[in-house]
């Protein structure tokens, strides 16, 4: 199965092309442009420098959300053109889900931690567990907490109760480190460069799972997932509009 | 500290850049075309969409080998020409760790496979060892057994005689897979896509490492590891010459 996916969740903006077992192409880029100026050039880049025929490809994927909004629209917005004119299915995936995979098959918990702003946090508590499956085993992620938006004291508090080793990535990493060694009492450890932040690879694998579990949608019902409201909804609500 | 990493060790081309935790930019490509057509464009494409000034370097790594000669050539050169251009040191890193690094800190043995030809497997064993540092773990590359071409059941007779659940990763995964399953009695699994080949990511994150360990060379000094001889200066020997 061929997928092509994207991840324009946070300041990363990451395209990749997997096909079954092999990453045809990734192309990552952690850089202050915005993602209208790189992601459809860094898929056109892919795309030529594969000999990529749009046409092969068998589904979409996208990190939906949570995320910064406006790169969430700019994921989706390109995601829904490309998957309307290929006439192709998207596979919407949970952006702490596609971050999680980036420690696939770790004994440890996974928490990545996205700087949400305004004393919260995008995280989530994952851990992976063993099947046997022919000859070798796989992995299969289990969701402990699904993708929420917290203040850092309420999910270190739910990682203590559990009391397990712990990994942490993603850009909340450098914004909650201090807050970490003050309250968190069980062993952690945090990801290395090239495992730290969003990749469109790990949605790609993440996304032939969701696929094979029917999660799939057609581009035109496809809508990102932002966990909470907009500032300018917010701003309505506190006016009582 | 900043570093330009490349590897073209197997069929893959990769060109990351890291800073620090950082990782600014990687692409990776795993297409038919020669690396010679691939390595350099990549690399300006990375340069050009990051706005990197190349003299803002500080190291530049390479996968040193073992790997594919002409893959291997082909790197050592663009290292080679680009340390003496900006004057910069050579991290040489051997392949196989590098690989390794794709599985950092889990609790398995890593066993990377890559397909050597001539019923051979370029490989190595090992283990990711926890160390306190601060607030939080870090965690070390240890070597069991340092990479080597050897015959796949050489190898797998070690991973039987020490026990332990193995991940397998690299090119060497879909041609050794049925002599694995037949032989191998301890658990193991396959990194999946996002984590199964060579990423220059991963080369750089441990090229740092060996960087604080002193292992740098002037780039007139580099020179790749092929581990064993090429065909010709095999011929060469053979016929007594």
């Amino acid at each position: 199965m061929k997928i092509l996916s994207i991840d324009s969740s946070g300041l990363v903006a990451s395209v990749a092309v997997i096909d079954d077992d092999i990453l045809i192409a990734e192309y990552t880029i952690c850089y202050k442009k915005t993602h209208s100026q790189t992601l459809v050039p860094m898929m056109d880049e892919i795309r030529r420098m594969t000999d990529l025929d749009l046409d092969s490809i068998d589904a979409i994927a996208v990190a939906k959300g949570p995320g910064s909004f406006t790169g969430l629209r700019i994921g989706s917005a390109t995601v829904k053109g490309l998957g309307l004119a290929l006439d192709k299915p998207i596979i919407p995936v949970p952006t702490v889900d596609g971050l999680a995979y980036r420690c696939y098959g770790t004994d440890k918990l996974v928490c990545p931690l996205m700087d949400a702003r305004r004393s919260q946090v995008y995280t989530g508590i994952y851990e992976f567990l063993k099947k046997e499956e022919g000859a070798g085993l796989l992995y299969s992620l289990h969701v402990i907490k699904a993708q929420c938006a917290v203040p850092i004291e309420e999910i270190l508090k739910v990682l203590g109760d559990i009391g397990r080793e712990v990994i942490f990535l993603g850009d909340g990493v450098p914004v909650f480190q201090e807050k970490i060694a003050e309250l968190l009492k069980v062993p952690y450890s945090f990801a290395p460069a090239h495992m730290r932040l969003q990749s469109a690879a790990a949605v790609a694998v993440r996304a032939r799972e969701l696929y094979e579990q029917g999660v799939f949608e057609p581009a035109a019902a496809h809508q990102p997932e932002y966990l909470r409201l907009s500032q300018a909804e917010r701003e309505r609500l506190e006016a009582g509009q």
